[in-house]
């Protein structure tokens, strides 16, 4: 056992360290500004700082780096050495991911049709994407069915001819609000009457396909997310695409998805963490400046206990994240099952409780939009359902722990 | 001791309930459709439909409820005899309270110029807010200092000749984005060098007095809250108004806040009792409506947890906000000091939690604008803040527990 | 509306406030060091210290105040009445409840004694229990079986001529240690082919009994309770009694429990608000007195958040309490049924928390025998099973609040 | 950094399991028997079979182990290689720390005469307590001041001659009622006018020391735990000791207490995940098998949380406890302070949760003797205390967090 970074990791970490703080940082008020001169709100990856970074960012070796296999795009990281760098990605806020190439959905359309595309769509859709020139969506939770429960999709993806039909609702799909989202994966049942999880397939549909509508966009709390690309609920009226579009072959899309979902929870964990730090900082920060009473609230035994307990608790949770990484990538995601379920109940409501504190430390203007402490916590919050609410999760690892112990299945739901 | 509701109050609680479901509810797309379509979206309190309600409410003797006193255009109610009306409101949104003209900060204005008003005053400036022709806003807390500490106040009021002077800054203003807030009492110091308690003075601003700048609308969780006035900016850079403007007298500026403090915090905690309810209600009929995993969600243990908890805890916080309104009739706002801490102390942890378990009930669509849980969770989370954070109240109210319980003052601070 | 204290209860309090205090409250360590000196250490209710104060409580008028309704030998007050009564007692320490002859599980024996027991069975028991000259306990709890569920016991009593015969296991039960505990109510299936609820039946078993054994006394956190009965295992083999020993009729004993539950609930939640007062004021002399890094621990905030969260919960709970003890006095056991869960659930939960922050507040000693917190923790912990764990009644009190929301059964189980 | 453990622990821990189920677990009623046997209800560690089961251990090469540096009697394993052996001792109950010679506080009290002692000194008392011989007491908590703060302390130790004569009162001194415990270490004030840590020194005094009182036991909950020695009150009173005694120099008590606190922390630290990990065990195994309702109650939705959330929360307390471990390796004691304030925070209360739930879930049995919950939870509760309680090692741990932000020590205390 060691608890040490390898030199690769330390490397890259001082590079992005310095990259971050340099270039990054300081350009997050340009991009503010620059979309909000836009002529579409939505359109947030195509502002100009934001290519300059990513250049910088390609040329400098800080691309890609989420893509855990040896590939001519990537410096081929182990999810262990790609955690520390996506911690300091998710600390400097919301830039910093799309400056990498590394943020979602892109991250995990990258992952699939590394995986699993033909090599038409490979050079189609995934070189784009490697290269930042366009971005993704990905489309799988359904307004009018518990999206915890994959069976319960109600797209419908039906074959006739050379083409598939696709007609069903979709919302919270992040990024499609963004004009340059210019190719979606979506989930949908090619056979209801197949076995639970040989019903679904994914396929690609390209977001100018007729009858694909754009809703609206979703919010949360009250913001829109349109810095990155919002949130939208799409409408599949006989949409219809070649046949070529589908991912793999019909009746995959349950095996796909669990394939993503590993390293998309990960990727989250990592860079909630970050968030937690940078609420960590700004909390102390916040508490050795601020007087009340006639001393700093520094000095106050309850900001201490929270300022305290947020890093007992932090350190424990990134430690299991960085195990979790670790079983990743010497069992496989299979493996490490249990671990990433646990980091996905974890993660939230220990970020979400150190939020709450750093906004308590600052009063009002915690909430507001003055510091980024509201805006992470709408953020955070919404880890609590995607991919299914943590009730789920825990319900079925308690499931694993309690076989575990009885050495029989002892419960049935 | 009897927990009965007195035949008055039931009157009146029937005759509201009616009210809010028949019109006011209803109404709530109208409000939302003529703000949207109005020249100023701040400029909510002209929107027709309110104003047609409103001519209802006064019409059916809903009106000026809150005012605790008997009052030619008030029923003349105890706190606790309102309390179940305020609850009531609360439960049905954010219009109900305005179409009764018993929304914050106007209620507080309008008790300050009732108590401490000269006649002149009242003329110029209750009575129009008694029959809501215009609106108001109370600026006291300032971007720069601590809010929980009064005598941290830092804009001057400095008299010359027949007028005074204000120079400062202030946020977090509610209501004044309105243009028709037309006026606002300002707080601010007119003898810094006099003792802690009396170095403050308040004082009426009219709207468009040369000098007074509204800077900009804060925001809480990405809203505006443009539907009830927003949360203003403002600077005053040498607004002069004539000293007939100064309410009671100089120095006098402490006691008048605490005055309208008391009956603040308990038409606030009401009220949020009200949301609590609404939360609840919206929770048991999702948990019954929303099938997971084969079976409604109101079979899960761990929901009928949260519903359980919510239930258990909203009566007991009920009851306290009772009878701290019965102590605040029988004995005083004084004498119910410790337990208007308490309510301010118990109704946000409580009610923000049943929150955020009716919107984890209600998965993605918890936190977004198709359900009133998000913007209801941002509205009380301000709570644990506004009049100071809880911290400052609970570390007061031990220290009068702790007294009581030795006979002595032991702790210092 | 009124929350003040009516006459009676006022005269009672004081008078029993000024007993406590100068009778009962110094004679506890004489009743140990009695009861020290004690042939059989179990024979609590022996103790000439103990048998000369319920003589004075007798004359004082201060004797069965729990007996809810007009007897001659109580007082006849209402549960509403009663209440800070048993809460004063609660806070005075173990001796108080049987100095008044307002201990569990007497106090529910001569309850449905007075209720279905036949006049034989009212001279032959309830007389002698109402005067305290012999004690008694309730036998329903069994190792084999979860409490919470009624229709699980398995102790049978079966008819056989003029007699019944018991077979069966029970334990947990309270006071049956004590030798003085003369006579025992059983709960037992005389018909498990009857319904759900009709197979219950309780009936009258005279401690010497012959095949009946006290196989041992069970611990709390290693106390054996020996100061007020202990908590026995049973066994009956072939155990014997007339038939005019039933109370009630066959089947009757799943409602005659249900009878004494009620009551016997809010008496539990009304003498741990004491225990919970108790630790406060503790807490309080604790943090003025102790000196750490050169002030009274008073002065930490940390301390102060807890004594601020004792006081603001205590007070909303009791007023639940009072509130149910009111809905029995006016609607009944069963319309106050919702309530008297909901201080089930409540009550352990709060006044453990407060106890562990009063222990904390009294470092290592706060553990120890030298002060009543960890004894009192232990008590309060049990009652998070007592009658069904805790889970059990959240989950009814859910059901029946969702039913409430949605007009119709939607849940199951 | 790496997850796996190295070969040399992957074999201890083989042998060590072994050995425990096969050995150790089995003879813990033998044990219990024969010290209810005993003549000295205190003298647990002259038992037969624990005395057997050590030459067994001894034979093993299960000897010593916490011992951290290479010894004659150790086999010189790391914090981070013993970390996982303490934690199958403590998953195994009372005993297995005794027999394998690894019990508190003969752990610190070995260190101390290992890395202080005289020659003199180790061969007659560190010799003895290596070979279990005999065992000991570390004597610092007094029951007059706060142990938190060092300074406190008020027992002194002058010279006089060539003797040093002890006076003063302690408590709390584990071990100390076991009449075997022959030797005391003492902490006391050579000189109350040094500087504040260099005020304290430290001092062997043989149990047999004229003066020397032991006045009584203390009682945690309602347990003495006699069966580890229990924890004395002792009165020094005159107490004279040969110079020699002395450990170290005078001044030095202060250093060396530090010396020994980090490693017994983390031991303490590494045996309570092991009961966490036995009550998930023992939570299991009674979901499982337990029926109510028809059910068995693992199907039970808030029985799953607790048993999910207890996995969740054991993983990261566990790797903290090993990077600490890891740490206390590579950069000392000093270097890993902040996470050794950090372990002890997180796992007292990490665990006791866990045990509540265990305890809950099997209902009242879950506190009483027979189940070792209710003991194992009176253990961990001590340790919210030991070594200073909880709040005041946030206090502290948050002062240097504050202080890495700020680059400036803002705070005062």
């Amino acid at each position: 056992m060691d608890f040490g970074l390898d030199d690769t990791t330390t490397e890259l970490h001082d590079k992005l360290s310095t990259f971050l703080a340099e270039r990054i940082v300081p350009s997050e008020p340009v991009f503010h500004d620059q979309l909000a001169a836009a002529d579409d709100r939505w359109a947030w990856s195509e502002t100009p700082v934001l290519k300059e970074l990513q250049a910088e960012a390609r040329e400098l070796g800080l691309w890609n780096l989420f893509l855990p296999k040896e590939h001519a795009d990537s410096p081929g990281l182990t999810n262990l050495q790609y955690a520390p760098l996506a911690e300091l990605t998710g600390r400097a806020g919301h830039l910093a991911p799309a400056v990498l190439n590394c943020a979602a959905p892109d991250t995990g359309n990258m992952e699939v049709l590394s995986l699993f595309g033909t090599p038409e769509q490979k050079e189609r859709w995934l070189r784009p994407l490697l290269a930042a020139e366009i971005r993704s969506s990905f489309a799988m939770t359904e307004p009018d069915v518990a999206s915890s429960d994959a069976t319960n999709i109600e797209t419908r993806i039906e074959r006739d001819g050379d083409e598939y039909v696709l007609n069903g609702r979709k919302w919270w799909i992040t990024g499609a609000m963004n004009p340059h989202a210019e190719i979606m994966i979506v989930m949908g049942k090619t056979d209801p009457s197949a076995s639970r999880h040989r019903q679904q397939s994914q396929i690609l549909v390209p977001r100018d396909t007729p009858g694909l509508e754009v809703i609206r966009g979703m919010e949360v709390f009250g913001y829109d997310d349109h810095e990155h690309g919002g949130h939208a609920e799409l409408r599949f009226t006989d949409v219809r695409v070649p046949v070529t579009n589908l991912i793999g072959e019909e009746g995959a899309g349950f095996a796909i998805a669990q394939a993503r979902l590993g390293p998309g929870r990960i990727h989250h964990c990592m860079r909630a963490i970050g968030v937690a730090e940078a609420a960590i900082e700004l909390m102390c920060k916040r508490a050795a400046s601020r007087v009340a009473f006639g001393r700093p609230i520094a000095n106050q035994g309850v900001v201490r206990d929270w300022i305290a307990e947020s890093r007992v608790r932090i350190e424990q949770l990134r430690l299991l994240v960085l195990k979790t990484a670790w079983l990743m990538d010497t069992v496989g995601n299979r493996g490490a099952h249990t671990e990433i379920q646990a980091i996905k109940i974890a993660t939230p409501q220990t970020v979400q409780w150190i939020l709450d504190k750093a906004i308590q430390t600052h009063g009002a203007g915690g909430l507001s939009q003055d510091f980024p402490l509201a805006s992470a916590y709408a953020g955070i919050r919404t880890l609590r359902f995607a991919d299914g609410p943590d009730e789920v999760h825990k319900n079925s690892l308690a499931k694993t722990e309690i076989a575990r112990h009885t050495m029989e299945h002892t419960a049935d739901g």
